[in-house]
């Protein structure tokens, strides 16, 4: 299954565990969905990294869910008391938890026959959840509307992503970045003019420290390659040709 | 200034930047805080990640700031266009943005007598800003009632924050590690039991990929040392001694 490459689509990420809020683990899914999604045309609209927490995770997903073509999450779907991604999911929609036929059967083949309560536990998904065979993943991949449901282990992850993401792939976004020998202050008016004639192209202004060569990065994003280049000229022609280092 | 280390204190972390959000930077700001609080005894409660847009810091600041005890925002306080932290917080607050005078000094000091527009932008603040001199760095921080204002720069966040943090100290916050070699599947009914029996005591675990010595990481947390001692020892009673790699 392939994406629409003429359509725009968004996205928000829920990033679900204590141990990232409480700094004992730094949370890198975050960052590969992100530059994984952008890569593929979809703009990231939010993330969010909320508690292991049943009404948090609901309240987040619905909400989520009505904002965005599509939301991912992360984490919160193992077999112990703290994970409860399916139950939030399924309170935050009103629907039931119910054992899945399809994911009972593959904990059955892989935990043997009388599988404990806490392996049946991940076999409990929220009621109209897909299960999207990935063939070569050991569990397959859940989802329940337009949320996809991932595990927090970053391989686990990355792996699923990799196997499912041409499904999101739209039209996509060109970028185009100057890199500059100058101040922002020094460059900010120009920038806000720019801004307001170029209205189909976003923006962005990053200082950059301890750089021999370049003190600010300027980014130019846009759907349309015309605009992309029409503001990139526009840029070029009221800054000081000294101070542009490299353009990318 | 020094926290009251007997008080249990909440906060949220708002990262603000589109460049999060498209995956061109990597967040490190909001592992740096939470880390930071959490040695502090601070909980942090959530993270949002959302654009350089007005009206989505504004929902974002209300919303945290009645919620938490400490809010932190990063990012959205330079001189370009994209900068609307100051103006997006005035919104959610409906307080206007006015030129602080003690800022406006500073940046004269600092540019000249003459500054542009884009200098004198950096100066203008929600009505109600207080301004905490931090003596040694070159702005000083900006603070909002329960919102702290830094920088996207983790450089001058950092620095920031090291200067300020006393006065967040609380009651801290005991934790014990212990490392198994077992599956989480295999432990987890045990665990759900001694989640049961042990209230104050808030428990993790957390598979590991790719470790000779152990597979799972199973963390337990408390204000009262008491508390976390006798689920330590609940813990170890019930688990095969020879799964206990080590105990931190």
């Amino acid at each position: 299954m392939r994406g629409d490459q003429s359509a725009t689509r968004t996205a928000g990420i829920i990033i679900i565990g204590n141990e990232i809020l409480s700094g004992k683990v730094q949370d890198s899914n975050s960052f590969f969905l992100a530059s994984g999604l952008r890569a593929l045309g979809v703009s990231v609209m939010r993330i969010s990294v909320i508690p292991d927490d049943v009404d948090a995770i609901g309240r987040e997903a619905a909400w989520f869910a009505e904002r965005f073509d599509y939301v991912f999450t992360s984490g919160g779907v193992g077999p112990t008391h703290d994970d409860v991604t399916m139950e939030g999911i399924a309170k935050g929609f009103g629907v039931r938890l119910t054992r899945h036929p399809a994911l009972e059967a593959r904990f059955r083949l892989r935990y043997g026959d009388s599988p404990n309560a806490a392996v049946l536990k991940m076999a409990e998904v929220p009621e109209g959840t897909e299960i999207i065979d990935l063939g070569n993943t050991r569990f397959p991949l859940v989802s329940f509307r337009n949320i996809f449901i991932f595990p927090g282990i970053p391989r686990y992850l990355r792996e699923k992503f990799s196997l499912i993401k041409e499904r999101f792939r739209c039209s996509p976004l060109l970028l185009k970045k100057f890199f500059l020998n100058a101040e922002e202050t020094e460059i900010a008016e120009t920038l806000n003019t720019i801004v307001r004639d170029n209205a189909d192209v976003a923006f962005g202004s990053y200082p950059v420290l301890e750089n021999p060569e370049y003190r600010i990065v300027v980014t130019l994003e846009s759907r349309s390659e015309d605009s992309l280049q029409r503001a990139g000229e526009d840029f070029l022609r009221r800054i000081p040709t000294e101070a542009v280092v490299k353009i990318v």
